[in-house]
């Protein structure tokens, strides 16, 4: 079995080879891809290096399986034909996540559109997955009529770059802290990934404005839910912030159901969901954070309340990781379900 | 004229004696007063200095008007004897705001509050103001009857020990945000003041947990908007998290209301407001953010959107200066109003 990981060398494709790894998906070959800035490039592999070739085709054709994080231009472009020759490509980006005949899939919350041998699937949004990872087994419990959802999302969102910026900005502002308050705005880095100062600021805008002043990350993560649990009338709204952190989206999310939900049946629920960790002790302190849930597997959720008066509506926080759950680790469990199921 | 500042060399304290200075309030002696140990200290003030002295009954007594952020304790033990004797306190603390007899007064908002000569007058909490500087217009347009809020509060909301903190933290982690999404959770800081480490991630949790799993951050933002606004019925929901800003709390709001409302009229309203100013042209960048926020007298507002099938419904995202609009610009607004009026 030959694997192609496009966009390797990206914060995501670096993490899909690493999943690949962990978790002894049975491949024969893997076939790291990129641009060809980055061909020749070494990444480890089994304890080895794997050497990066150009993107191409060719390469795409020849693999069982592809798994792409380089972007929706790039998906757009290679994705038709590398299906067309009967490679399965499993795609984190947006291209092709509306279209009705491609599944929008995660494995936990929709197995059922994996079924039929798809070949295009795509993987949904790092955001729309931590929201829907606690929303889908409350939705099946006692039926979902709408969403309000606002996020803090790390600047990993927007690959190895917006790490850097991040990182950049923090040197040139850090020890001035304290004067802040008095700084003028425009004596702020303003950088290139995010448009406004993001160290020790957050920035409101995720993506281009699009329809109706909502950014591109918005409109997502308000028609994606509807696709993955079947809710083609769902009242979504969503406000997507970028927030200082590295990795780790988190999100703030006000649920209203079909009939009163308690926050003991929410808890017990959340515990039995797969993908799902559940962090809800208040008395203790524990609740969770996105620096927490770098690196897990499971989205965790906590701070579960139900608003005064309203029994069928909960408020919700669940934190995870953006570049594993909410892309590579997702997509490798779909070619899990797909290749082994 | 005599004015008393209790709490003069904390965050907002210092802050109070900038914005007298600023705004030229006709004052003939400043006070400023604080604990044991800060007494002494000298605090800039009209070109010269006024020296701190310890916070007493006699102090307090004997000043016209007191603006005090020292902690609801202090409030709780020193206001009640220091209005008793006649001086007017306008306090910055949660210790009286849910008082049936006291205002809790945003002058822009509800000015009728402050009619009858009140001796203590409540300053709403930082959060709250910035949610009401937008939605209490807007309610006065269309008629408020729901509002869904999650914030992404400053450090500095904790006074001047939590910008230490997060400058400390940076400190320690700067330079290791490339592999922190592969670091152990464990060996992040863990402070004083929040409880998790802020640097680099966001908390939820600000202030103790309390009823229902909310905190008392949570249910002061619940709370006030239905006294301000005099809508003691109104449902409100609230999720409070910390994010690693010096300065200016961000809010993200959904409010519903009585009639359809669209996006221009909002902006219509929006531009006429007192103390609001309008940020929101999408297409040209233009959309707050907290830290431009800081310095600012006014808050700011964009991202007006309406939710798509739901004409009575806006999102819109507003930025303040905690400690100015927040609180001690709010608390001399008071104060021009009683005396000035």
């Amino acid at each position: 079995m030959r694997v192609a990981v496009v966009g390797a060398t990206g914060a995501v494709g670096r993490e899909m080879i690493r999943i690949l790894e962990e978790r002894s998906f049975p491949l024969d070959e893997l076939v790291p891809l990129a641009s060809s800035r980055s061909a020749g490039k070494a990444l480890p592999f089994r304890g080895g290096e794997v050497r990066v070739q150009e993107l191409g085709v060719a390469a795409l054709a020849t693999a069982d399986l592809a798994l792409v994080s380089a972007g929706a231009s790039v998906s757009r472009e290679f994705i038709p034909a590398a299906a067309e020759s009967g490679t399965v490509c499993i795609d984190n980006s947006s291209a092709f996540r509306m279209e009705p005949d491609v599944p929008l899939a995660i494995p936990e919350i929709n197995p059922e559109s994996l079924e039929g041998g798809p070949r295009v699937i795509a993987v949904a949004n790092c955001t729309t997955i931590t929201a829907m990872m606690p929303v889908g087994p409350l939705h099946r419990a006692a039926g979902l009529r709408s969403l309000v959802l606002s996020s803090y999302q790390s600047v990993s969102g927007a690959g190895q770059k917006g790490i850097r910026e991040l990182a950049e900005q923090i040197e040139k502002l850090h020890g001035t802290e304290e004067e802040m308050g008095h700084a003028e705005w425009s004596s702020m880095p303003s950088g290139e990934v995010f448009g406004k100062t993001i160290a020790y600021n957050v920035v409101a805008k995720i993506a281009d404005f699009a329809d109706g002043g909502f950014t591109g990350e918005e409109l997502k993560m308000m028609a994606e839910p509807r696709k993955i649990l079947g809710l083609p009338d769902l009242e979504v709204s969503a406000t997507a912030v970028r927030v200082p952190v590295p990795v780790g989206h988190a999100i703030s999310i006000s649920a209203t159901f079909e009939r009163p939900i308690s926050v003991d049946e929410a808890r017990e629920v959340l515990s039995a969901a797969a993908g799902v960790e559940l962090r809800d002790d208040p008395e203790a302190g524990v609740y969770p954070s996105p620096l927490e849930s770098a690196g897990l597997d499971d989205v965790i959720v906590g701070r579960i309340r139900q608003v005064p008066g309203r029994p069928d509506t909960l408020l919700l926080f669940a934190c995870g990781d953006n570049l594993r759950k909410g892309a590579a680790l997702n997509a490798v469990q779909i070619a899990e379900h797909l290749f082994a199921g």
